[in-house]
């Protein structure tokens, strides 16, 4: 009777011991799963940056150039692919190389590779309109390689690898420093490494060379616009749980704050300043409210995230016309958008977000100057060797034609000529 | 002996109440966190439907003013981001002010914040592209304030808030009538306040103003189509169940065959009626049944979404040219596809839907109405106060010179003249 | 005293069963749930593809035909979302007929037809570029049906729909060749139907025809490098366990990693053999390298899947001057592409991916002989009754204005002119 008892207690038990363990393998593969996903499709969404860049950057330079800068952000997105698969992401995180198979705790570090991979790639792609126009495709090619096998990931690994400003307390949640001062700072070097586009200054008249087409700059901002919720929504790494879910809720209101704010003070500052609304202002507004809340889009609140983005979009207003007093000639506002708010959006989780406000300083320069002087020395080096400038027969030409043989637009069809239509017409 | 065994037994329960408290806790959070990502993910593609609308009105514009419409649309998706934020939101939805932090039953009240913000931008949006053309920048930035911040938040509390229509019984299940007419009717207020463009009607003639550049309209289609399945699929608000996947598949199907048909049936009408098979009659075809699929998604099935978008296609190929007719002039077609189609979206889940057909034509007409008369309201005091309307001789010049000072292309850049390129040539 | 204690027990049994039932039933659902979100979000990412062709197809044939390409890729997506529904599916997978409602073991049958509908609706789109510039839209029209409705579903059947090549043991894990080589091979069969374009070869010359818009087909591009990590990705069908999320993991890396090595060996090659970085076959060795990996990205390894997609990448900028020598004029590179690396993507699987290298030779013809037949036969049967090509004097006006009526670019506005502007000048 007792045995029996005994026995019936202990068969329940296992029975519903192995119950909750199916239950419990389900569970954990469940939440693994959801992470997995989530986070590859936060770095799809990152993806659409690559597009939304290289029309950006097309948009707002000569029609001549429109080839050479869809080539110049491609190969980035290719050669960051490769580079940073090969060595990059190992640099980076002391993660194994050939990431294939490798499971990580709560992702596979395949996925989790995808995300920062496309990560080092907009810090590539960063530095590719700043110089537009006058460089060698096959330089800047070499320079793709520099950035996205080692600047970055090493540049990096000081923070998201675990390293000094980890340690130091340093914050900055999706990289306001490591992704976009670097970026924009390697493109200072790169620009004051290559000099001025052909017929940019006269003395001290700055001339203006506008975009060729808005509608394409208007879609590129839009689509860096919906990247960025990837950029600083996956940012958070984690997606499996209420805490988790909470957090990216907020991440994604700030991150819209910020931007929307940065879009109407680029639009009021410019129509006081200039008379007229902006649109490339109005844009690069947009896109400095984006990069000032990425460090503290975790941690900085509602309000604070619209003054954020508000003071980055001043910010760029003031900056433009500032990089062309010093004759520095960046034809997008790379620097200004990514380099000085960059900065200013490390500063600000020190300012709004509860972070060492002088941490953050040390390390937003800790970011900046290395950046700075890579780029400079890298582009001086090429410059040196290969040689970094088309001649200035290509450059007024374009490079579409001088470097790639071929014409970006061909507007009118030329067997639709009325002689051949008609020839009796004739 | 028998204390050890109350004990023993006590401790297991205690224990495997644990441990399934510990599972339950985490599946809870699973079901939370799945809410909200899909929820933010389905959002993001209501995102896309920004660059949609701004690429297709831009295309169907005059070149001339390609970076205004840009303009427009994103200072309203800007707007929307802060004026929802402060104020709509808590007005449709009795929800508190400032967001952060705050948790819904099922998602955090930011995701559920995110979702509905990008609705309200898309009611605002779709008043751009109507009065397109004429109307001066800042009036539309005020108007652009007060849709996204008062009026579509608080006809949509009627609704979506639990108000009134709620009460009855009334369905509109992503807002053919809350959204789209509420859009398409604010825009023909506006248009009736403002006026046909200079030279569009000359006597009892329709002079063909074409768009500028077929693509751009080519490609803002596609992202409103793929847009439209956040729209429909995240309105389900609830993700986490079996019941929930059934009724998002049954949504993305429903919404899917609504567009093909509407742009076939569009594409026949237009092939009868003007002998060719017209390209903006087609794509609008595409929107209108997706307008008409709006309300009733998830309740329509299969063959009847498909009538269901197919009248929608035919409804805007004859009510294009009825309003020219009426010399009401709406560039882009908004008022037939979001105002007219929306009507029909509305009513049609009292014909194929099951709702009560007399609360449903209620409540198109009770939306229809509002909107259109305070679209035309705000509009005409805008007139009588700050102007609506720019000069002739800048609506002539285009409102790219006249109110941003730079023209949206530059084919021909100016340093690649043959003088400048070949000195000694001349 | 016994009997309490046995109804205890009983109840405790009773109540932490039914408490577990209720978890399981719960974690059931989240895995029905998870599973159909994802795949519906995988769709939507294949969406993209479609204006990612169209776009490159516009990009890359002249602007006089610009609406036409748009019209045809719209149709395509249009028809399909019909023809498949009404018909296809239920070839392809022998599933019920109109399945709204019908619920699959792990995601709704809805979620499922809606992802392999964007498959129908692919192959479809690849044949449209090929054609371009002297089709009669009617025919293509027609010819569209025929393959999203019966061709594709049927050859799809044979691996798919669980017919004789997966008997066999044949592996095309997301369709290199049941999707792209089927695509591809139509599109030569319609080539070969209709003859090259009027100018494209004198003699033994082959006259270049470059296309219009080069930034069109940069978007396009990356829209489509974007669009096929859904397509690649969602093809695992299964997302919500841990293996699945691995699964995903190595599928999105291998995707890339093709595609980013296919960029880089075209682009090399071309300046090789071109003398130039040249854009188009760039941008077509991105595709090729994604065409390739699409059969085995599911088990090809990092290293093998560069080189797959390395050799993609060379056999397009070696197959598009060999075609143009057999007189075969693809205005946009589908057959190579699609065609030939559709092949090369289907063998690969036997050379670098475990599978028999004989079934994986037979399977990639089994699949590339009918569409050829079928391609040609179509159109050929098109061509007797009627009519397959446009006339002489419309395809050198374009097919813009002689079958649609309108110019896709309408660069100055009538309106602007000088006179109007300023009629005192006069």
């Amino acid at each position: 009777m007792k045995f029996k008892r005994i026995v019936g207690v202990f068969l329940f038990v296992l029975f519903s011991t192995a119950l909750a363990q199916t239950d419990a393998e389900k569970l954990a593969g469940l939440e693994y799963s959801l992470n997995t996903i989530s986070l590859l499709f936060f770095a799809v969404l990152v993806v659409f940056m690559q597009p939304g860049f290289a029309l950006l950057e097309a948009g707002l330079h000569s029609g001549k150039n429109v080839i050479n800068i869809f080539m110049k952000n491609i190969l980035d997105f290719a050669i960051a692919g490769i580079a940073f698969w090969a060595i990059g992401f190992s640099i980076m995180y002391a993660a194994p190389l050939f990431i294939n198979g490798y499971s990580a705790a709560s992702f596979p570090g395949t996925a989790d590779f995808f995300f920062q991979m496309v990560f080092a790639a907009t810090a590539a792609t960063i530095v590719s309109g700043a110089i537009g126009g006058r460089m060698k495709f096959s330089a800047y090619l070499i320079f793709s390689v520099i950035i996205t096998g080692f600047i970055y990931p090493y540049l990096g690994s000081w923070k998201w690898g675990g390293g000094w400003l980890e340690q130091m307390g340093f914050q900055d949640f999706a990289g306001s420093a490591i992704v976009h001062a670097v970026g924009g700072f390697a493109a200072l070097g790169a620009v004051l490494a290559i000099g001025p586009r052909i017929g940019r200054y006269s003395g001290k008249k700055v001339n203006a060379m506008p975009g060729h087409n808005m509608a394409l700059a208007g879609i590129g901002v839009f689509l860096l616009w919906i990247g960025w919720f990837g950029f600083n929504g996956g940012s958070q790494l984690a997606f499996a749980s209420k805490d988790d879910a909470l957090a990216i809720g907020n991440i994604f209101v700030n991150t819209n704050l910020a931007a929307s704010a940065g879009a109407i003070t680029a639009l009021l500052a410019s129509w006081v300043l200039f008379k007229k609304p902006d649109f490339s202002m109005t844009i690069n507004g947009i896109l400095a409210g984006l990069v000032a809340i990425t460090a503290g889009c975790d941690v900085i609140i509602g309000p604070w995230a619209i003054l954020t983005g508000a003071i980055g979009g001043i910010i760029v207003v003031f900056s433009v016309p500032l990089l062309d007093r010093l004759k520095i000639d960046d034809p997008v506002g790379a620097i200004p958008v990514h380099g000085i708010v960059g900065l200013w959006g490390t500063i600000a989780v020190g300012v709004f977000g509860g972070a060492n406000l002088g941490v953050q300083i040390l390390g937003a320069f800790a970011y900046a100057i290395p950046a700075l002087l890579s780029g400079y020395i890298v582009f001086s080096i090429l410059k040196m060797t290969i040689g970094l400038r088309v001649s200035p027969e290509e450059e007024l030409l374009g490079l579409d034609l001088a470097e790639h043989g071929t014409e970006g637009y061909l507007m009118d069809d030329p067997l639709r000529d009325p002689i051949i239509l008609n020839p009796k017409a004739v």
